[in-house]
């Protein structure tokens, strides 16, 4: 091999999208970078390059007949945070190709806006704006008959991935109970965050604020519905910050249309909402357009952590920051590619 | 003496409001509880009781002579939490009785209520929820153009007392570089913050969000102005917490009409505010009744700190929950009452 | 007046110990200083300085008389750090005269020592380094059979003033169940510190740890004896950090010479210790000669929290890193004068 | 497959050692158990129980043609902690079984220990101690004339993996300024911890206190030598808490022998270490004979994560506490097997 080749394929991704210049100064000193982002990366293209390709950003398709055309190829880096089915993955690890994707890159700005939106969904704060603008606003004790401190209060979260850890470390000066469900978890790493494992019904009948992280799987879509939202206190809140298929969405309308509880969405079932969707109107229901995730700061830390590891992998050293597909887990895996761009 | 009379004269308050039922029985356990919250105590009653009372709860007038005729009262206990000009402060110490006052009580839900705030205008939540009823909204990384991540930001607070280290404690997870300026405080205790010790122009010029926690004193009214505000770098939070006087209020309202800043505000200079008030139709604007402070548990920690201090003022030992009244710095102070009930 | 004298009599300390130069230069800034610190100042220095004198710095003795010879004294600043007979404490309050000391300056290095001597005393370190050097050492599990972990073990604290604040902040990641026994304090102050209020005998009984911070009064002299050992648990760690008084001392030294618990001590009935003190040969115990406090840290902190509040004293401020004395408690300290250089 | 062997071959290891009751019984709930504790499984028992067997536990010889008779293995789990040459680490990862080892179960009791270690180098208690017993103690400010603060001093890290995360974050509450030397991770992992990453050569000249937990590789043998110890600022404090090989032992001693740093360690190049060996007699050395990772607790913690792991591996899960043996890396890696029992 007389080059070294990096396919950078990155649809829906762009590489100004994710790398800042000095990240991208050090992808260049990695090897020859070869970029197709106005369209995917044609197959001739691909093909061409394979046999002296080194590293692969984004999600170019690789099945087992590409994986043997590329005998140099260390790893494969998803540059879209969800695996999907376009790579053999137990080809690639018996080949001993990395593929790996920085999926915790969005989970610092979603921790934040959720914490930021269970302190207003406690205390009322857009409610509360929302009616002084209405010229309906209460002063002092009379307008926090339905609010509650958050400081204190029990907490439970659904899923235990990055966002959950993030957001639980968000939380810590504000003292709460905090009750864990994630059946892909041991209870040694709940209860190593200083909180309690516990089961689905626990969580949402025990915790005045539930947070829902968890992914989407063949096994879990819908798993949040109408029996599970009557378990929960009146007066609760519901926050559902990862994919709108954990919950039966009607269900979850409901519950917060009878005023049983209080929620903020930050995901819907089809996006872009229509724009005649009756849930744009419900008063207990605080509204985000799956914005969440999307500041310039996740995108760049798409880019370095997919960098930082590529570094490593060359070195033959294993990757420290991003994700590893595990071809038995990655099956389960159904997250339908959402483009946050 | 043959009673132990405790004297109760809590309005604005009433006993319900400032103490559960576990307190008020800690409060009958020192003494007989003689109440009046319907009307001020009257002063025949007051001048009655005062040759057997051992404490007072409220803002009972306390000039030099009633202090004379109250020779076994050990403490005044205000419990609107701002001292007034209702007491002969330097007559008060001179005869050793404590005069106290939980001034801390509303500090936690305000701070809580700040962080929240904060990461709204940072993140823009309200404002989002607004556009998305309106149909309006946009998705992703396009929702985002004018967000930026409280995480790691500059922070500057103006003040910091009971109010300023509550936040600071909570934003401890949010690794923020924290400028703080306070004239009452020696470097010291900032630094022992982690903070920075700032002068006002650089908390304001450095800082990607400001919020004021500050008292109004006699001398710091209206301090921060036009060319305060036109030191703050466009697209930056201010947020207003405690005193609307601190502030000139229409360079503030200015500053955030023009797009300069953005802004939170639970104070008015007159309140309640007028229908009319063009204040409710700014949209950089968050708008909140004077509602972050008038919490539940606020105003039953005003009890539970009250009794506590009264309890250890009986046995001879210092109060450590309320503030002293300082002759020489309550002058100072020209808080006008508000009520927050 | 037209001069504005600073008297520093600072026996048994001298400024160099107490002040850095960056510190002398801010004394310097707020008066002529006059200093007397190869002995005590005469009586006719102070005399006819005092008309003239704003702040003491030190341990002049300061009787009613004094005072009225002092009209423009705003400050008596002790910088031994304990309250003595030398001043009348209520005539000072009566004239306005603030009597204050840096009593924490101690705090954070005996902290961080007793910090190093609990994990010693759970973990063995220099017992372990004694056996290795008599060739008697273990290894590995063997090492370990009367070895406990610090992290996750219960800690009891006795005393909760500024030396057990700090020891508090520093095992937080230890995530220890921490029980305080103070009878000056509320169970509010113990609460926040995320710690549980406790009677002596619970401390004792149900702590693995048990450190004493407490300082001694005239009401709790050898307040820990023989029963109060023997409800320690075996094997459990007694550390006893503040002053001799409040153990009875043979009593202790008899719980640890038994086995019955392994201890560590930084302060003796009679210092320096006698060279044939049966105390230097009992293997259960950490020796320390009085020596935690004392470093060259702990002394400039005296100092410049001394000036810091001199500071906020002149320009009409309450002090804020002293501590006040309270006419009431004072006369119930007993610490006897303790040289620490 | 009728049965379900679980089978166990944990020595130097033994099931009681690393199993508490209570997980022994998860494990007897996950298959049919068969434990050789007293000896090395023999082969024909190995090699009879292989075709059904789906979990081994131990340090049994796994090579290719061995995998191939166990057509239902799902893990491989090395009690040993550390992964040896006994398997075929790229048949293993082939076919799909997991080889992983609970490493980090050591961690937290050797950082523990290191910061007792850390704070008594600094503050001089076991050299105190040794003085007292000897009759020639300092009192106060005297005593303290070679010591150093912890709190707020440079602290630097050589190896950053499970034990120096564990000692990152038992200082925080010290505010150290951390500088991490290690070239197996990207800055962005030391960035996140709060330190900063720095070279070798940094981490030692920069540093009062450099605590070394890095391993051992076929790279880094004796990588810390003369050059380097002579770099260290005088007076400042070295901790070898993880492996004897990574330093030139002599110039260490050297180091400490001349009075140029103060050190502790608590591993040696020959254990156990002879009679007669000078490294006894070496004032400033705080002597630890390989036990600071070797607690109860610690045993049992390579249990509890074996069998948590081996649920979720049975359940189609990735395990998530264990490290995975990665077949590129595990050579690198050459521990000689250390038996801490």
């Amino acid at each position: 091999m007389t080059r070294r080749i990096i396919l950078v394929d990155p649809l829906p991704r762009t590489l100004d999208l994710i790398m800042t210049p000095d990240v991208r100064r050090r992808l260049e000193r990695m090897g020859e970078v070869v970029v197709s982002e106005d369209r995917t990366m044609p197959d001739e293209v691909v093909e061409r390059l394979l046999p002296e390709t080194v590293l692969i950003f984004g999600q170019t398709a690789m099945d087992r007949a590409r994986l043997e055309c590329a005998p140099h190829l260390k790893a494969i880096i998803n540059v879209e945070t969800n695996f999907l089915p376009n790579v053999d993955y137990q080809a690639a690890q018996d080949r001993g190709v990395h593929v790996i994707t920085p999926a915790s890159a969005f989970a610092a700005p979603v921790a934040e806006a959720a914490l930021g939106m269970a302190i207003d969904l406690a205390r009322g704060i857009t409610k509360a704006d929302r009616l002084f603008r209405d010229g309906r606003e209460s002063y002092g004790l009379a307008a926090n008959r339905e609010t509650f401190r958050f400081m204190g209060s029990s907490v439970g979260l659904i899923g235990f991935g990055d966002l959950g850890r993030q957001f639980r470390e968000l939380i810590c000066p504000f003292r709460n109970t905090v009750r864990i469900f994630d059946p892909w978890l041991p209870a040694e790493v709940i209860e190593r965050a200083e909180a309690i494992p516990a089961s689905l019904d626990e969580v949402l009948s025990e915790s005045r604020t539930v947070a829902v992280f968890a992914g989407v799987t063949s096994e879990n879509q819908n798993f949040i519905g109408a029996r599970e939202f009557a378990l929960m206190q009146p007066g609760s809140s519901f926050l559902l910050m990862s994919r709108a298929g954990v919950v039966d969405f009607p269900a979850f309308l409901d519950a917060v249309r009878s005023g049983h509880i209080r929620a903020a969405t930050d995901v819907f079932p089809e996006e872009p909402v229509a724009a005649d969707d009756p849930v744009r109107q419900i008063p207990g229901l605080l509204l985000s357009a799956h914005r969440t995730g999307g500041t310039s700061d996740a995108f760049h830390a798409i880019g370095a952590m997919a960098v930082a590891d590529a570094e490593l992998i060359l070195r033959g050293l294993p990757p420290v920051l991003c994700r590893r597909a595990d071809p038995a887990t990655a099956a389960r895996l159904r997250s339908k590619p959402v483009d946050l761009s």
